[in-house]
């Protein structure tokens, strides 16, 4: 298989930043909490992403994927993303 | 600090299992070729839950994931799981 054919991984992590409320986070702590499980001290919740790309020769992954995360994945204003590229 | 009191953190990752219809994957993924992203081969959604816990010395944490996951974090009919307890 070429290069050009090749194909890549990647996982995105998105989560809210810090001092954004987390409705879904407060929730499912307060479902354990009646639950019985008294030990939660905090639950964030956040999204995840796999991504299976075609590899381009002219262009890094990295700045693919970025780019995707600024442009549609996340919402800048309130969300912090970080991902990983598999090999 | 005692060893009751201590606080541990443990991130789980929620995904649909295989074959499981993923609406939010296959929109994302035709939003990025609308936008012009031709390369993008598959994206899969998934949960994260970022978890802060009480650690306690009559049980093993991984037990209380585990416990969680299985009672309200996941649906064990459509979504797999994995999570890893942060040191």
């Amino acid at each position: 298989m070429s290069q050009e054919n090749s194909v890549g991984r990647a996982v995105v992590y998105v989560k809210l930043k810090d001092g954004v409320l987390d409705p879904q986070g407060s929730t499912i702590k307060r479902a354990l909490e009646d639950m019985g499980y008294q030990g939660i001290k905090d639950i964030h919740f956040g999204k995840m992403f796999e991504i299976t790309f075609q590899k381009d020769v002219k262009s890094k992954p990295e700045d693919l994927i970025d780019e995707i995360c600024r442009k549609l994945l996340t919402n800048p204003v309130i969300e912090k993303y970080n991902f990983e590229i598999l090999k």
